[in-house]
């Protein structure tokens, strides 16, 4: 039973290395482990390769070599950015809206996410269930929204569980056992939510680990009538 | 009872010009009319002034001249692109998902809006009733997306209404009678629907001077409670 196929968009990152660590004893005996910067990473059946969303070309090309592997059970786009020195700190209101650190933003949330589904979606598994998730955030819902600030992250999230709802639809005309969907993974100890973590209740932070394996379970969970929608690590439906 | 002040960001649109020209007789005595290329319009109180909303200099630059007008009763932001020759068209598949053309349709419908909130937002009276309001469209609705593609299009006008929710929030402490909403105008015989309109079944493509005229009477019917919201020409709620 290790016979399914993954690719793990952003690998190096907290939850997307520790859903990769999880892979092998969930029956992948083959998995893509995309980076920015790809290191050896120990333990069978990892393929880890070259691929930044920011350029289109890394993303074509690696698509292409792994279509030459053979199709896909799973895929995960585990890439995301909410801060980064020097230039990109979520707002806390709309006097820090700058258009240099938004235009990252969306291009690493949302619009590096849309190039990755343009070549990577076509690699799913077409006559047997085929899974591709997307790491979105809770903070992306919109109509969850109560503390407003951080403009540029949850715009750009609400943007992508948008783009994920019509790549179900597209999914789906292909293979109707396919599910495309959205996850909020949780707050997770990871560099991404170090600065912000002060707020969150005992019990409520999760190790990436965890969270990995609430993602899976999830993931493993969801069937074709799923596809499309935006759920969290403990399978609830969120609101868009 | 011509005492009252708008301001309408994109004044030589379709939309746009139709919602000046109702103006004066709704009472408002001074109509700050933004575009790209300003132009002498008939009729009095208009003041037609010039706008980017790729030029973040000109937004604040305008911004200022009108701040030294008085405080703003209504701001539109009537701004938007779905196609244009010859380089964005919205996608009929994820095949057709292109980087440059994805970021252009984010930086008109999504951050352009952002860097107006954040320079005109600050206009609105703070003593009275004041309204902003952004078109978005439905199809910018997540959960009410049924056919897919556009995905450039549907997700730049998701993420606006995420913006919108949160700048209601921030709006909601500066004056509690305050309503900022996203509204969905219809499909209007403009240039922004002029490839699109066979599907429109008849009685339902509206002119230009028919949705402003919707689009009006919408504003003057939410209350602070619809702050943060997303209507239909109708007033229907409209889901996220």
């Amino acid at each position: 039973m290790t016979d399914k196929s993954a690719c793990i968009i952003g690998a190096s990152g907290g939850i997307g290395s520790a859903l990769a660590a999880l892979l092998p004893a969930r029956g992948y005996g083959r998995i893509h482990a995309g980076m920015r910067s790809p290191r050896t990473v120990a333990g069978p059946g990892f393929r880890p390769f070259a691929i930044d969303l920011c350029d289109t070309a890394s993303i074509e090309t690696a698509a292409a070599d792994i279509a030459a592997a053979g199709p896909l059970d799973l895929l995960v786009v585990a890439t995301g950015v909410l801060h980064r020195e020097p230039d990109i700190r979520p707002e806390r209101s709309l006097k820090q809206i700058e258009r240099d650190a938004m235009e990252t933003v969306f291009s690493i949330n949302t619009i590096g996410p849309a190039l990755v589904a343009r070549y990577f979606l076509p690699l799913l598994a077409r006559d047997r269930r085929a899974v591709a998730v997307f790491l979105s955030a809770r903070v992306g819902s919109i109509a969850d929204n109560r503390l407003g600030g951080w403009h540029s992250y949850r715009a750009s999230k609400a943007a992508l569980n948008a783009l994920v709802r019509g790549f179900a639809i597209e999914a789906r005309a292909r293979n109707g056992q396919s599910v495309v969907a959205a996850l909020h993974p949780g707050t997770v100890d990871t560099g991404l939510s170090k600065p912000f973590q002060r707020g969150v209740r005992a019990g409520q932070l999760f190790t990436a680990s965890q969270s990995a394996r609430h993602l899976l379970d999830v993931a493993d969970r969801l069937g074709p009538d799923d596809s499309g929608g935006f759920f969290a690590w403990d399978g609830s439906v969120m609101p868009f």
